[in-house]
């Protein structure tokens, strides 16, 4: 029975959520380990606590991981107030990749590999990595992978070498997933601690996004030697894998979007409702109000369009086609949001006086992860003409 | 509780009305009683024919009048499912003006004028009008009302002068809601026979669209004398009456309209499936493809904004906001959905040879009437600035 | 060395053009005779009287046929005068597809055959076709073309058989340019008269469009027998053909349709500073004002863009990348002028009662023939990436 | 006469300044002095020495100092081929905003003046600042000016007191135009030194562009006390001089970022050559394929349209109008072909890896300064209403 209530429960968690991000987590904005490359680990160390402290930490976990397990619309109205400020998610231990890690290995890793890697990352202590793009493509089209790993015959271990590029937060993260194109297998997930040898972190990258704790890192795999209990389910399953945690992990990006978007939207009403020009407050000036209608427009399309795929998800849909749709229309109008924001609030908007650039940034690059909007839209089609 | 299931009973009814529409309706879409001055009323008596020996006629009507009184919610499903073909809601008795003459009806006439005025337009015996707009203004924006009622204080008949233009229906209709600025009481509606002595249609109008019965008249009201029961409701209250009508009046119209840009869709999708050009499928190239992809999204992004603004009149909101946000969106993206029905079409696209030539040409006008896009924006920006 | 100085002998004749149709033609804009289906014929020799009798038919003719010969520079200032009206181009006899034909029919006809099938159409008692499109295709893509010839050995007649549609004028012509497969040497043009045994109108097509004289036809081929003199140019050489009418026929088409969003800015305009919404002038509301100052800028991007490519064109340049990049862009802003013309106009906007609307409906089309925006942008893509 | 043929001198220069910023210019945007708030002071003058050696430094300078004084036209040539790098028009010394304040000193500073605070600059020695924008508006809007003004009755000095922000430059700039409100006298411009005691550079703002050099300030006026001769031309003439220097600056703007646009689209194109994806080089894909055609035909028509202003300019009009025009839709254009260049180079596009990203920043702030978009329009709009 199509019904938009949300559950009073899941209502109030959220406005928790919200009330934390802008009493706790919302002054961090100014701090200056919020860097170019993202905010430090010193930084997230401090906010985790916080969120620790508050009882809030981690709260999409599954149940046995002391999380509250919520369905996939119930993330969608807690991950948008979680949004509220990009550092919210940070705090709150559900932002990416960390989140989408732990989904993953929550459903493929086995007990010795979940104490070992999983349960530090639930807990804060630790965060993780997904190791999969590379320079020469190996993003969007996977049949590009280079990095190679071939079994040694006489120890049974894993080399792996090859070279990643913006791999997000590898920067001092200790939980590693690797993908790796495995000899006679195929691409295959590695798991290791980020300090073992033949992992070189050779730098970090200068991007448009900043909220990314340690930003995205290029990393050679130098004669990288695993031991076979490092392999992360079975070989050659590397794609399935990564497809499990796609369409979730898509539509959590989207969530917390929306959540930083409508709040850049708040920033420019405010300012349109204060700031006068020829005579009045520039929300008066239909150029400025229609930016605002449109934006009202935008973000509540926005978060129809995630409920309902979070519903399919509920359903037990695998949700690839919806979650492409949504991914590929979200992503492209909260930029727009986010866009008129910056034109609104015309010179401070262009500058970090206001968080409404950063979200700007952040907003731009995540039309380009997870799979650009045209890679969305050509798997749209074809899934349309095929029906 | 959020949610997205459609209840059986209402997927049921809608699959029948679309199968009723596919079967008796779309055939009648060549018949040349559908002319450049839409559907005539000839073509209008032999389609609802076929709505009342199916069982389907105005089942959107009170239950006191053989309707199944659907909630706002349910009217979405069905109402979306009826404007499958533009001819469907003509067949069935809920297609503008009508539909929205009869709720206002319903809400504020008195058993008298409901027995005269109303039941033989819920029967699909007479048409109705609601005659406002004028070529001055008087559309968007009520002040400009010049159509002028007074009071002849002899007999108490109201005495009614002025020029109305884009009067859907006019010609032929029997049920007549005029609104006329009474002296010393401000705008005020009144009801009367179309043959009444007074109104003359000067002329039906050419214009885009194609799919209101007898398309648009320009009436003048020339000492049209009506008698004091012909007053409708209070004196001076019309634009509230008006304001009543219409929040409902644009959802059912971007629930019709719906349809129809569906199944636009629909014929793109299989001519991009069958027609080949440069050696495939012209779908599989992805400057057409990317257009099917955009109409995908667009037309699930205007059911869920329907469907919430829906919910919220369900819940007893009057959805003024919320109705300015949907019609608004809803008929920009559904004009563009029509438009790359059109372009994916190629030369046939803008021929008749399929219905959506047609439906590109409604929609188009769908952008103005009830409000043109601009007017809605202002509306929302207010709303949003005043919050 | 750049200037943007019209010269002062074109300025002249464009003013004098432009008065022409301001004064002689624009009072047909009403005539019934401008119907659904095109100017009839009659609508279209009455029109050319007047041309004739001012000196100004067929004023871009060659000058060994009464022409002034202009550049495609010329040109293009001479035709946007020209298009003001719709029916401007059909008064001058500048319009398509004559125009192109004329131009084609200059370059490849041999005497006898510029004798029998050129001078009367340039003298205006003639029109033409180019039958090209069919219902399968053969427009964009030409590799598509199932209307097949053959060499009755006997008496050295070519045999045409097959189907065309969105022939343009193709009722009443006299002068037919038709395209066949013919066996063993591929595509191939042929001229003959069409009251030709063979050539059977099946219908007149309804499109959106209206402004070319007697609409489109649907044509059958159906043994059309031709004498080898009907051969126009070599055999084989359709497509080169063609493209070389293809360049200037887009161009052509810019500059009329660009005279013609011109009229419905201007229309638009007059509008905005006349008609009153909340307390001023439409146009000093920025929801309005906007679009005007969009179109005005648009209009001037058209105007140069077409402007160069002519430029481009008198250096000698076959001009193919040039005439893509400019049919694509200004079709497509120039249907944006027009729709933004349409809402400004409010309900009159979708009315017959200016000629906006019908200049909307047109321009629609014009986004799809000589190559749909699509086509083009591939065909761009293709030139750019091969640089 | 309508001509686009670059004179073949103009030509040649600009091929001499495309290929030094290629060669000497280019290799600098790596370097770590190209800081987040704008390439460093340090930086500046080894690029400038860079210019001198080469003999193109000031090239734009009228010709008493030693430049060429090209017209408008010649500048649109010259700047687009400077602005190949965003480093070109610093190390050229025609970068924003020394450029428009040498104009507008060389039109109304006197000999002294000239002298002291013209000559410095023209030579690259000192760098000169603008001090007009204030945080609470006075940017778009100058009837908000704060800053203030007051004659010292014993001594005739100006006594200074307020604060701007978004000052370009202002850190290290030593030629100073401060705009303040006089006391009887209204909008004034002042001339002095920026180590006068008074002037307090309290912080360099975070902003998203970075291509000013020594990035934006925050200025507070701290009884700043002024000699009578710093007054700049006439008390009371601020705005009349601001727009003198405003119609041109606009235009420089546009031409500089033209030539970082077609660098960026340069370098989309290289990557959609060579970079494959689902078996083929991405440009092939019409979905990036129709980006690259979109950023030919817009570069192509921001081109036209600046010449076009410069033309104008050049026959001795104002340009107000088409200024306006111009950098309205010369900066929306440039920015989509910018966020197009991103699109298409996929994660790359968000990092340094190339200036794309830079680039894209830039323009997204080049959007707002010299009056933002909507500002434009609105004057467009009443133009356009008044004609």
């Amino acid at each position: 029975m199509i019904d938009f209530e949300i559950p009073a429960e899941t209502a109030e968690l959220a406005a928790k959520i919200r009330q934390f991000v802008t009493d706790e987590v919302v002054p961090y904005e100014k701090d200056p380990r919020l860097t170019q490359h993202g905010p430090t680990e010193d930084l997230r160390r401090e906010l985790v606590a916080k969120a620790r402290a508050a009882g809030l930490l981690t709260f999409q976990a599954p149940k046995e991981f002391g999380g509250i397990a919520p369905s996939h619309l119930e993330q969608a109205v807690l991950f948008e107030a979680a949004g509220w400020s990009t550092l919210g998610p940070v705090a709150l231990n559900c932002a990416a990749p960390d989140e989408g890690n732990m989904f993953l290995l929550s459903k493929i890793a086995n007990p010795a590999q979940v104490a070992e890697f999983l349960k530090p990352v639930i807990d804060g202590h630790q965060r993780s990595v997904f190791a999969m793009t590379e320079p020469g493509g190996a993003g969007s089209d996977p049949g590009q992978l280079t990095t190679k790993a071939v079994r040694d015959a006489s120890t049974g271990d894993y080399v792996i070498n090859g070279r990643k590029w913006l791999i997000t937060g590898a920067n001092g993260a200790r939980t590693w997933i690797i993908m790796a194109d495995l000899e006679g297998a195929g691409a295959t997930l590695f798991l290791c601690h980020g300090d073992a040898p033949g992992i070189v972190i050779e730098r970090t990258m200068d991007t448009m996004d900043r909220n990314y704790v340690e930003g995205h890192g290029v990393v050679l795999f130098d004669d990288l030697r695993l031991p076979p209990s490092a392999l992360l389910g079975e070989e050659g399953e590397a794609f399935r894998y990564a497809q499990l945690r796609l369409a979730p992990a898509r539509l959590t990006h989207c969530m917390r979007w929306l959540g930083a978007a409508s709040r850049a939207h708040d920033i420019a009403l405010d300012y349109a409702r204060t700031r006068t020009a020829f005579g009045k407050p520039i929300g008066q000036h239909q150029g400025v109000g229609f930016m605002l209608a449109d934006n009202e427009i935008a973000l509540q399309q926005c978060r129809l369009m995630i409920w309902w795929a979070c519903w399919k998800l509920d359903q037990g849909e695998r949700g690839r086609h919806e979650s492409s749709m949504v991914k590929s229309t979200v992503s492209e109008q909260l930029f727009q949001v986010a866009d008129r924001c910056v034109q609104v609030l015309g010179g401070m908007g262009i500058s970090d006086e206001t968080p409404v650039a950063m979200i700007f940034r952040d907003i731009r690059a995540f039309r380009l992860y997870d799979g650009p909007t045209e890679v969305h839209k050509y798997a749209i089609a074809r899934q349309v003409l095929g029906r």
